[in-house]
């Protein structure tokens, strides 16, 4: 057990919750087992972060904005934004239906890139919101970037951020697959360092735009914070505080 | 003119922009006709934020939510801040169609009040879209709530707290009066201190839960940036710096 105070941060990947392959479609029935999963444990302190899935990549695709390259078609940057908002009230409505006391959060409304690149998201209206109980719901988004627009902001950008700023006592991703797996498809329990996985970890990142298991592995890495990567079937463990999939501990090094 | 260099602040009046009389309905004409002016007048440098009208005043009267008494059912803060950003994205839409190059920006996912009900609503998101060039479209919304849990923030709030933060340029308020209205009904030129017009304004407040004539008029005397309030008729001169309806400056005082 950790002994940091902060909040849970849980990051729900887009394939687990959505149809990859059909736009703007939830996947319910995972959702719904997600969310029922989450209400049964009862964390006293979560904040959720959710990828985009089938709603935000193909409008982002189409506009041609990814997390390195911005556009100032403010239509297109509204059309993003609402895109992941519907996804936002779909994950909400799963959750309070759960008993999840959960509420909206849209980073594009309060976080930026600095000059640099990096992710500056406030967290007043976050930590607030935990004081009242309350359970913030963010997502993957588009993000206003000094000198170059709107970019985008993954869920896992979010994540390693919120993890940092908010002292998270734990970071979880649950994504489709069961951990970060080696050669022969076998979960890898432990990762200390990036150098030991990076040959396995090679070619992944081919096929998401907002970063794969590789990106995922590095940020995470760099965290305080040790953290678990698992799927669906991992989550009760992880929020009973297991340590299911992979464990990401990058704070001995 | 002001020689402040921050940028102009325009609010929106909910009754403006609605039909109040018929539930979530869009008063397409008056609301393109006022995108149409803004568009026109192409100011450098323009925060718009918008009232509720008949988005957001039935749900959050429904959950008996209000800028003093808050909630904690989730659903209902949810639902509210959906009815609101379904507003905003119809707000987006016309002002796009007149070319003005607007970004939403949810209050709920910033902002917050503070243990004495005080308005605290982080600017580093919308000083970064200004600088892009982006005008940025608040609304009014729910506000989580130190031990209240989310209670409403009004427009009026909104404009006075950003008035002050990002110290303004100018400060106008469309709403569906020419401005503060006498005894005779003749718009009131110059207001420079709340007790010369208290007669005259009592008794306005009853029919809007988040603040009718007076309220108004007292948080934007309190500002160190002039206010005007003028109706749609209006708009043109006020942001083309001229000064239409009446203004308020308590800066003197």
């Amino acid at each position: 057990m950790s002994e940091r105070a902060g909040p849970v941060v849980l990051k729900l990947g887009g394939s687990v919750i959505t149809r990859k392959d059909q736009p703007e479609t939830v996947d319910e029935s995972k959702l719904d087992a997600v969310a029922a999963t989450i209400g049964e444990a009862a964390v006293d302190s979560l904040v959720i972060v959710h990828g985009g899935g089938s709603f935000g990549h193909p409008a982002a695709a189409q506009a041609g904005v990814s997390l390195a390259s911005g556009t100032h078609d403010t239509t297109a940057i509204s059309e993003i934004h609402a895109a992941m908002g519907r996804l936002n009230e779909a994950v909400l409505d799963a959750l309070h239906e759960a008993g999840v006391p959960a509420v909206p959060v849209r980073p594009f409304s309060a976080g930026y890139r600095d000059e640099s690149g990096a992710v500056v998201q406030p967290t007043g209206a976050i930590e607030t919101m935990l004081g009242e109980g309350f359970v913030p719901v963010l997502h993957g988004d588009v993000f206003t970037t000094v000198d170059a627009g709107a970019t985008i902001v993954s869920g896992d950008e979010l994540v390693v951020s919120l993890a940092a700023s908010l002292a998270a006592q734990s970071v979880g991703l649950c994504t489709t697959v069961p951990g970060v797996l080696d050669e022969d498809e076998d979960v890898i329990p432990e990762i200390e360092r990036f150098d030991a996985v990076e040959g396995v970890l090679s070619g992944s990142d081919a096929t998401d735009v907002t970063g794969g298991m590789a990106g995922k592995v590095r940020a995470l890495l760099d965290l305080d914070t040790p953290a678990q990567i698992f799927d669906p079937d991992g989550l009760a463990a992880f929020l009973g505080s297991g340590a299911p999939g992979t464990r990401i501990d990058g704070s001995s090094q």
